[in-house]
């Protein structure tokens, strides 16, 4: 009486470390049924694509509107698959799409799954409160998905 | 121009009798296009999931708290796909997942089968007044499901 | 640019004449990418599902109860799937179940085609106000099936 | 600790017979918290609406579709504001308009209660079977709404 | 800058101890702009309400049927109106419609806030998981809804 | 980590110059995962649909009520399905179906991309507000296309 | 049996005529329950909200955009709180707007009326065909919401 | 033809500085038709909030959560009621949870403003891309109500 379906997971936030590499080799080590979906997670590209394909602007803050615009139809079809969407808070930056994705996945109904230190525990404390899971390695989202998923 | 597509079917409830093994061999038997989904039926690893996979806890409220976050997605995801859910109520303990999971199964527009003995008619009649069908064995949610999917 | 999903088109309404046949054949002849839907068509087994599984009643009210509620579990899914329902009037009987359905399709948004002979217009004129398409004959359907699916 | 809010109660179906006036008098009697709600009751004025403001029509069909479209305004609009749909089923008539309602109100997950005779059970054993309340007598429905409204 | 509105908070579940009176008197002393809604806590006006209004029935099924239909109205209507959903666990019964009430609130999207004795948190933690908080005293409660309403 | 599911992307508005087979041969050429749904392009056959299955009629304004009606099972059927809806405005007509489609795309929570001379700027300025990305050639429309869905 | 609520009606579109006074009028000399809205209506102030309160734009483009988003938060209040919709279109300008204000309000499901000329029939064709009316005189609106609100 | 009605406007994000105050001083001075909602502003008492009604916690991880579920109330009802959602973000500190609650805005379709420093555009680009104004200082916000409220 397994699974049968093929769940979608959604990896957002932090693009600066290799959390979703290490996620993709857990998936593939335990032969999880699972589609991993992800932001565009080229920096550059994600932040020139406005201007790359619709042409230059003037303004520092309409490049990044055009850019950013784009990246959310990407988002925003990655979210409406999602069954599950993981967080990633990273140790720098100030992250606030990753936060507002997490907003948008809880609206959306769909469970949630943070990863990150502790030192940022107070800092995250009412999205952990809406999450179902609060993980602090990329191997620990591995075993919840295993569990959920294949209950193994 | 029978129906051709599969039925997920959502097995709620009771852990501590063979119910979902018997609905899975009719299912078997008649060849029904149906998927069965469960929650982990494993319940020594259900109940403490959230240690094993996320840390130890001191106070058992808290223990409790975090296996069943995550039992959580597990059941989330699987009423969210599901055409039909049967939830079966058995004769011992509080079984307060299985009445909280028919509430969000009716919520959500969902098809609801009960499956118990005539003695907790009357503490099930507010679900049971919800329900599309009440049975009492098994091979009953069987040949309903046969009727409504393969008219036969 | 042709369309490439297969189409769910539900069938509900009359049960005594051949107009499901005859939408099914000319679904056939232009090899329309259409899945057909339909309630149980066999009215005795309709009439006595709720007995027949789950045991006898002594009020005709309540008999007529327990197989509506499993029947309905077969319409809400069907209706649930479908991406254009269909409701047919015939000649004879109350017919109310067909409207209801119909009442049911347009609330949840689906495109609804009603099939039904000149004599009852003014009776379901509310019903064809909501209604994408008034059809008399079952090939009318199969015709606009045809166009919208493959533009032909 | 009663109910501190105003009911909206929709009164639909047959236009023929007392019994919106008869529930009336059991809410004032009764001094319920209940705004009802019901259809154009004139049936000449609600038949014609829509050649009467929109100008003549040629065909049968497309006048009677003139003024269902109207009527449809208020319909939507009542059963959109309604806490409770009542359908009431009369002797005669096809009264298809009444079931179609009945099927919205319940798509829109309304509480539906239904008035009507036992000789009709049979034929409307789909649409009492989504009802909250199956009545007999106006005075029936008044005694429904007060115990739910105001628990006496 | 404080809320403006009146917060509608329905009371779920057991109706055998003086929890929502003690409520209702937090509620009046600090002045909170609540209203309190309840179910029908008549026991037995409850339980004979089917049979009473629309007369008598030979199946106890039955005859809990009726009645766990109409108070499925009242339970509808205070749900769909709630800002917060309160519900109490009592020592003794099955309480399985308690439960049912909170899986219902919580699919509506509605906060939640338990009220049980410790001795009950591993059968209701799955509903606790799903909680904004779980209190052990009906003041408790009191506290929570004057914090999250006038702030203080 | 690439998309795994094929993105349908409803191409709306304009039917008299050849953007769509631009959009198409760009599809096929960088093998983008797309299905490509539109319109019924052929005008005459749109115009009608109507009184072709359905009927002759004496008044213009019916004969476009039956054809639009039945167009807007294709076009309803389409948006429901789409991740992306593109809306072309063409230098001439009023193409208020077009917008008319923007509309419903925006309140479906769908991502829209608009595709126009810069000559409709300011009479466009609504629309482009509520789009993901404004597009000159369709040419643009494919790179924003093969950015979000393949990340190159 | 009066309707006792107060309807919001959204007059969208044209700003160029005096319909909306025509509207507003009506409602006064019949004493009816509603509630005019209407968009921004002074057009300088319309076009130039965007600069005027976040400063200037260099580009025609963004200080179109700007403030057609300012103006987006007014209607898309307007449009959730409208038990009915107006769309006016005027002899002149593309109006694009208006189009896609009526699909924003289809897809929403409030009940469309279209104001406007026989010479855009053909044009507005797709719109009527969701519409519930389509009038030519304000007056003639004037009288649907009578008849709709105080059935007379 | 003005607005009728009143607006709830929720104002989240950072509670260091006197935004508030300056909106809630402009909403006077202009006599805008407008209530302001905010979160617990009390920076301790938001903190504590759990532990104060609830009993302590050994460890500061559950602390935050019992409190952060509470405020979460607070949160869900005044995002649930608000017209408009403004969030601020300030020059300290994380601030996740006003990214957070601007991902809930958008998701559950409330027009949103945002107010902050061009230092922030960068790192704010996607929730300014979802947003219908950038704002700079309070004052301005209160220019965009005053605007699509009561058109002055």
């Amino acid at each position: 009486m397994s699974t049968d379906y093929t769940w979608h997971v959604y990896l957002a936030g932090e693009i600066h470390s290799n959390w979703r590499q290490r996620i993709a080799e857990g998936i593939r080590e335990h032969q999880l049924p699972v589609t991993l979906l992800s932001p565009v997670t080229d920096h550059a590209a994600s932040d020139d694509v406005g201007v790359d394909i619709l042409g230059p602007e003037a303004e520092a803050f309409w490049k990044d509107h055009k850019g950013a615009r784009i990246n959310a139809i990407r988002t925003r079809s990655h979210l409406a698959r999602a069954d599950v969407v993981v967080v990633r808070f990273g140790p720098k930056y100030k992250q606030w799409n990753a936060a507002f994705d997490a907003g948008q996945a809880v609206a959306l109904g769909k469970p949630l799954i943070t990863l990150h230190n502790p030192e940022h525990d107070h800092a995250l404390k009412e999205i952990n409160a809406a999450a179902a899971a609060t993980c602090r390695e990329p191997e620990q989202v591995v075993s919840v998905l295993r569990y959920v998923i294949i209950q193994s």
